[in-house]
């Protein structure tokens, strides 16, 4: 009997040793991981080593507001509003800018976002109705997405938004006669694909003729006044290249729409998709290097990545120089910036609630107060990691960083170098404003506040849910008795533990 | 300059030609779908073929709360909770059930299973909060979890919960530090992984002999009653020979604590993990056969899935015969069900909010009013759908559901043969009772109301979010002038357009 079980031991044992061998070897030929210098988010360290943004001590925010924090930089958001609106060197024109509010659904960015000029692109009955409760002009929305309600196409028309992008052909009909019934007139565009790329759901395929047909049929609707041409890259825009044969592919269905139905279309919306220059795509090949051997993933230079201000010129001149030479009007540009626009002007900060011992490959691992439930995006993409505190010349060892749940999938870098770490130390996750607030959960664990740092101020722009706030569509009633049993503490900042809000 | 674009739509139309051959020769040597009875659920169709749960017509209650809704079977749920209970033929104990609160976070679906005599297991500091707020006997609260803050473990020590099981080796000296600090001796346990199984952040390695010390380091302190062993297999459990593997590790160990130490454990803690029969795996290949061809996945057969009874029964004669054959004292038996305790009493019912002309490969495209981002577990797991209304003999074609977002990954069924949809037509997703509330994300959309059927009777457990509980952390003001432009209506339930709650 006790044979086998011998057997089995001296197997898993040198298994082990073999997964430890290869581990090490694997972790000296990998590529060193190379930091993205902390100046680019205008971050610094003082001479202990604490990090801060601009005059702010990020740990001191952690320690105000409680730990985990989405802390936006206001200026940093300005500054990417303000590059994606300017007026590229010799053209006649800037993009009209709206922001993706699936992307970064917090109000107070939005806010932000449009006191400086910017529009809102909605995509939902929800978005829709989130843009004109904001208060935000109704001519500067933009209503896309491929499942617009009645209703909520009856508030645009009575609103009268600016622009509704037709997803799909059968739409067209349906909205001719909500907009004959008000006795509107909308403005729209049909959402294309252009040859060669992937629509899904979203868009008519120009190659098939798909798309020529739905505008044959909305040029035939009276009540449709068809002045847009919209479309979508649909992939992260990193190149030159990439922008210019999307543009083309557009523009090559413009004169298309031109020469069939004498056309001419007043705006043309290039969507978004362009790329945050400091996230880098995690490859699954990566991903699986990172998990079984503890290999460090690599950042790409952002320089290799098209500027916010080189889009706008390309797109701005191509568009320009295209009716100029066929001495047709120049359309309105109409952009849709999602990733680009806020990615980078926010951060995750979050602490360290448990490190366990060294595992049997030389891996430490740290349990963090914030999970991928709140942190989806670092599945499939490389975020820039600090510690708030690194001691010039603090040796750094491989950890690997999960998150709160019980789920072995709680991942967040299964392998980064940092400084030696303890509980309550505190991380900064960077480039964390585009799709983390959006497609946060609250498993097994509330969700965090989302703060602005303006130059010195720090304003809650929402506040961390509450234990109460997650039943509260639940109805159930309060119990009295609990109170003063469990109080509210500084290590659970989200917990009102009893305490009736 | 003609030339090259010509050569272009060329090779486009030959590459959609092969696309569309390989695809339509796929699917017809692709096995046929073979559907699980509607019985399996206490489903039924009327003459008409409309779908009923029990004496309830689906189609009404649809109508009558909204769409999209989780609905939950009463009777479905009791009747898992006692399949767990069951004391099994020839054995002289049943085990002591905890529900996983992380799987299905509902109160109201937990108070249905607290009355049915099972406890909670919890694994975070609001799940432990959440219990004693229900009145969950603090004696039949385990709680577990890789990170309990200071202030948790204070609650469930001043609660006298009846079960701690420590993560990690660091756990310890910290428990028992604060138990010292409270004058408490709290029951613990130590969560182990069995050599040959992947463990992640989540509990202490046997094979490495990182459990051995851990339990040595705990029976050190006086401030401690250890007295539990606890063990997940963390995979899926589908077979006999899994679940016997599993217990047959974890008594190997037990028998080595005894041997070493002279611990008679009091409690076996085995977890959960035993899978739905009726939800297969979806594997990436099945998944991209789906995607890029439009094959319909296959479920397998419920039947070649170890049953609720099954598994009881040899967990419990598995360690009583362990015991009994060494004259020691049976321990108590600790089970934490997850999926298998939930999945299959719940369903998600939804409707179409639109269909789009057929592609080019042939496959029609419908959009539903609910997405992704609440029906997670469809991105790896296959889950019987039916349509709302299938007419006897109806033809079926082939359908690609996706969700309401602007996401080209909001797909939830790639290729599923229904009756013809049209907009506003519902759908049944069955055995959704375990991960689609815990992952679901208000992107875009408000989330589900949560309804039970109770017999005859409906009762809300958790109404649907409205739009403004989206942005109430967020302290906007709210506008007056507004509410008379954006009434609520039957198609947005979920909407308040300005009127205030």
């Amino acid at each position: 009997m006790a044979t086998p079980d011998k057997h089995d031991s001296l197997k898993r044992a040198t298994r082990m040793m073999t997964k430890r061998a290869v581990a090490t070897i694997a972790r000296r030929i990998a590529p060193e991981r190379r930091d993205i210098p902390l100046s680019t988010w205008h971050l610094s360290r003082d001479a202990a080593g604490a990090l801060y943004l601009g005059p702010v001590r990020l740990r001191d925010t952690l320690a105000r507001i409680g730990s985990p924090i989405h802390l936006v930089d206001a200026d940093a958001l300005a500054l990417n509003a303000a590059r994606f609106s300017a007026c590229p060197a010799g053209a006649s024109r800037s993009c009209e800018v709206f922001c993706s509010y699936k992307t970064s659904p917090v109000p107070g960015i939005l806010a932000h976002l449009h006191a400086r000029g910017l529009g809102a692109e909605v995509v939902s009955p929800y978005e829709l109705w989130l843009a004109l409760r904001l208060g935000v002009p109704p001519e500067a929305i933009v209503y896309n997405g491929p499942a617009k309600s009645d209703a909520s196409l009856i508030s645009a028309l009575d609103a009268n938004v600016g622009l509704i992008n037709v997803n799909a052909r059968p739409e067209i009909a349906r909205l001719a006669s909500l907009a004959s019934a008000r006795g509107k007139r909308p403005n729209i565009g049909i959402r294309v694909v252009i040859p060669g790329a992937v629509g899904g759901q979203l868009g008519e395929r120009i190659d098939t003729g798909a798309a020529l047909r739905a505008y044959a049929e909305a040029l035939r609707c009276p009540d449709l006044r068809v002045v847009a041409l919209h479309s979508h890259f649909n992939h992260q825009i990193t190149s030159a290249a990439e922008i210019e044969g999307f543009v083309s592919g557009i523009l090559s269905f413009a004169d298309q729409l031109h020469r069939r139905f004498g056309l001419d279309l007043e705006i043309i919306d290039v969507g978004g998709n362009l790329a945050c220059p400091t996230v880098s795509p995690l490859g699954s090949r990566a991903r699986r290097l990172a998990v079984t051997l503890g290999c460090e993933p690599t950042l790409r230079s952002p320089a290799s990545v098209l500027s916010i201000d080189e889009y706008v010129t390309r797109v701005v001149h191509r568009i320009e120089s295209h009716y100029v030479a066929r001495r047709r009007p120049v359309p309105r540009i109409f952009i849709e910036p999602g990733r680009a626009l806020t990615a980078n002007a926010q951060m995750l900060l979050c602490s360290v609630a448990a490190v366990r011992d060294r595992d049997e490959t030389g891996i430490r691992w740290a349990v963090l107060d914030l999970g991928i439930h709140v942190a989806e995006p670092l599945t499939s993409e490389v975020h820039q990691l600090f510690a708030m505190s690194a001691p010039e010349g603090a040796r750094k060892q491989l950890y690997r960083l999960t998150g709160p749940s019980c789920m072995l999938s709680d991942q967040l870098y299964p392998a980064w170098r940092l400084p030696e770490l303890a509980p309550g130390d505190g991380l900064a996750i960077m480039d964390t404003g585009a799709y983390f607030v959006a497609f946060s959960t609250p498993f097994s664990c509330p969700r965090p506040a989302v703060v602005m740092i303006d130059g010195a101020l720090e304003r809650v722009l929402r506040r961390a849910e509450t234990f109460e706030d997650l039943i509260a569509l639940d109805g159930i009633p309060h119990p009295q008795h609990r109170s003063s049993n469990h109080p509210r503490t500084a290590t659970d900042p989200g917990s009102t533990f009893g305490v009736t809000t």
